[in-house]
């Protein structure tokens, strides 16, 4: 691996990223063709919270949250910590004093494929993290990484300046280039959703909303009356 | 698998079924023999729910939650839909959209061996659902299964009609045609406990309680005073 | 195994085991040099507690909670329950019965690698536990074990009369013998984080705070101005 | 739990069972409709062996064998010994002593929901077993449990004479009712995949032999050129 | 996702993929400096395969393996298919048809973030695969994916005419630009390997090979003569 | 931790280890009482190895492997080296270089609670590893552990000098003090299991060669002819 950090990135616009994360992780996924989506194994550390903002990225080593703190001096108000590992690892990489640290550069909260510890604080402090674990474990400052790399987390690429979007449901990551045109399609299909919303609590059908009984039978799918009639 | 959906199925008295949900997980599992319960790796996506209900059976494609629109048109008031999956997945089949359908129905929940999305609306909407997963994951409509047959879901067999009943302990079906006495055993379970549970608060000792000290010396149990009696 | 049972062990102080407990998993983990922590899928069924005790050790078979019963008449105000199984296992060893059993002679908790139930009533009796797995699954009484000696619990030993300290963020054991240095040095470390919590807090960045950039520097980090610098 | 054995139970013809077996479980699989099939969790301790068979089921409980002795006695010539556990476990409650006993009576094999041990002995026997663990882990014969009776084996339902079919693929299940009718399908299946397979070994593509291009199309899928083409 | 296939990928050089996987998995991926690796889950379905070659990628459907076969049209000899999948699945998208298919077209193996079947056949055909899981489940071909994209496979992006190698320790990818210096380094590596293993086979020690003892006593490391001096 | 390296350990008898290790996991651990058994997720990379020695035991630090090579040095012919890591890892921390140089040292195989690479030249050196995965991720010399420490390895206490004893069942370990009488016993169970080998394969049942006949109507289990006579 190349043990570098990059200063300078391209960022996505502050508030299409906050628009986006208003929009949630669901819609968000949905509106830009069902991408995106990191794997369910990154849960909330505590519910409700949810955040849209610019990815700095962060390729850790097992064991070990150097990187982390190199990281933190290149955020900007608004960046979200996105840490991957080189292995699958659970040890508690983040804590209560660099939360304070990234809060103090105006960081809106952390997405690690790792563990993460204090969790009552950070909850305390609003500061939210999205991890695999949580874990009291500690870790040292041997082995490099790298920083502000494209990386893979939770099974998704992530660069530096895309769309971290996260709430109850998991997180998302937004290409930047992809985040404007999200955000577009996504405030349309809230909408449409609102309007199907009502109809489906009015008593109407979604096999009618969405027209499916041709295609049920097209497919060959039957109806009988009582299970007697099964064999 | 035959691709059909059964209409009509035989329920379960609805007090009956409301009756066991009061009793919980935990005294109806015990009231039946200690069977019935599903896999602990069900779990509720939102703490305090407590529910029994009528059993309508879903088997889904992975990815895929057609035949939830499907089986909703079927639900009748203090239902509670059922999923198995033809295999392992965990894809947010079932979200908002669908819970105000099925709300509107009169569905009581939701118990889904995959995944669930829109967690915190969910919890807002007060429809509880039980899932293996949380997952923003978006499904097609694409494969069918089949609605109100039998399924296999996180290790128990569901007919449609049978019991679900659902708490923070987890989910355990009864079968149809055991509901009156599973209650009837549950209740006497209940008041039985109350009892031994004032004695155990005065200090009585569960030890002597269930009369174990003989128990335990035909077993061949010893007591050492200290630690230097072992070797 | 030896099926035996010691009677009397020796226990640390309980105002030290309490004042472990303030400091919490992670402090005191740190403060005893980054030992003593039971492996992460051991977790708290509930938020916000907060405790430390002596250790009353509990071998049990799996699905098998008939050593726990063992256990209770040993027990004295301040202990906390400690059960390690055989073989893994999830079952429901524990629910709300032997907690107010053990609630009455004084036991502030529980620690056990398998399951529990009567997860609602634990929470509203504030006796908190940490486990493996929540799950109603009933156990029998027919097998022995063995209670108060030496076990390795989620990944590590524990000794009766060993302090075990649990929160939010998982468990973890300090040694007797070794339980009043690890609070000195945890009430030090706490006092120390305090500080370097204000300087954080304030701006100064990590990097600058354990003095990193020569040691990145020594290590061949590298930083370049943009991405397009990387190749 | 009814603790019971059913001493007599309607088989499936043993020569209608080896040959499913024969056909081996992928085909069994897909001529049943794609139904049947075990989690992929249970694995062959070694390589080649393909068996099938009538099912003596059994239900036995955590870290306990006494059932599978029970079931013994009851196997006749051609027999499969299927083994469901009340919970989750690993410990080895079969190893080469049953397995002599089984062979003597006629055993083909055993599918086992937990552990195995001796697996060197029952290669050199020429015993086959399918189960979740290898594990040298002891067991008991402490805790009734039942034998031919309906149990959900790694998430399918198997009576007491169904048939079970098994190889380095998994394991399968063919209800009795459904066998003859399963291996007339099995059999043409197997007719025509040969007939594919020569088709397709002489270069004929699958997408034009299932005829899919006007699928693809209508469909929405496209081709392009190069990865240039493709924002 | 965009649902298409690319039809002309840039491939690295035949001989140098070939020469790559010759290397081995370990060597290639220490000689990029320890990137590159798939996650461990992917596993050979059975012993001594050793393949490099061009990667064609294929984001697969759970439960549907429609886009192989549209793959396979674009192979040449000497591809390696990568299989990932929007959602963790383990069906068996792949059997001995598909395997006769790929194998006709010259492609050397299949690397599969999912499942895999008729591996006693796959074997015999000395067809190799690298898989999550074995399983006979089958699927279908409803869902669109996408062929010769980037994808993200077992933890690693993978580009169209990437290298492959796999073996018994598993799966790493070299990305095609760096296929060449990759070789020329692991080549290196490989002969500077067998001068230590001479060494360390005449008993010379890798602490005195790599000249460890100075840094271990800089790091404070210290040897006692017996355990008594640990205390 | 205390970063040390114990020089001198005491160790078990060379003979009374070789002669443990021919008897086998599964005949060791029930000799003993059913202790000693390291859990199931620890493999053989290959099958038919057998050993028994003296553990060398070594605490490592995840994805580091410094503290592998310090112990070599330790060791002696008839060794077996046991790797604990501080928290959970899957890392390829031994290879062929590795395995070169302990064999040089008399070394007789390898027990990893992390990962393995280079299986195939393992399996070729005839040098056996039982280790939780295989995986070609290297590691790094970065972070002190421990050598000749007591250690837990999957599950167990293991004290230097402590027998091992690893098979295709498993692993698992002999307290030092306890190995002689292990012996004894074990021999004898062999030789009695011997015994019940021929009676069962001359078909004399388990039911009636363990008497379970009395204890199984004691315990109220009951038989049915037919499943008729279930209900």
């Amino acid at each position: 691996m190349k043990t570098v950090a990059v200063r300078n990135i391209e960022r996505t616009d502050n508030e299409v990223a906050s628009a986006l994360g208003k929009l949630g992780v669901a819609t968000v996924h949905e509106a830009q063709g069902r991408i995106g989506l990191l794997k369910p194994y990154i849960n909330p550390i505590y519910k409700g919270a949810r955040i849209g903002g610019n990815a700095v990225t962060i390729m850790a080593q097992p064991g070990d949250n150097w990187m982390i703190h190199v990281a933190i001096e290149l955020c900007q108000p608004g960046d979200i910590l996105v840490v991957a590992c080189t292995t699958d690892n659970t040890d508690g990489m983040f804590g209560d004093l660099l939360a304070t640290s990234a809060q103090a550069r105006g960081v809106k909260g952390l997405i690690i494929d790792a563990g993460c510890r204090d969790v009552l604080d950070l909850e305390e402090m609003n500061f939210p993290v999205w991890s695999r674990a949580v874990s009291a474990k500690g870790t040292v400052k041997n082995t490099l990484g790298a920083v502000n790399v494209p990386i893979v987390c939770a099974g998704q690429v992530i660069n530096p300046g895309d769309v971290i979007v996260a709430d109850d449901d998991g997180v998302a990551v937004v290409a930047r280039k992809s985040a404007d045109a999200t955000l577009t399609v996504g405030l349309a299909r809230e909408a449409l959703e609102e309007e199907k919303r009502k109809k489906l609590a009015s008593g109407v059908l979604g096999i009618d909303l969405y027209n499916m009984r041709p295609r049920l039978q097209e497919h060959g799918f039957t109806y009988v009356e009582t299970s007697a009639d099964l064999d």
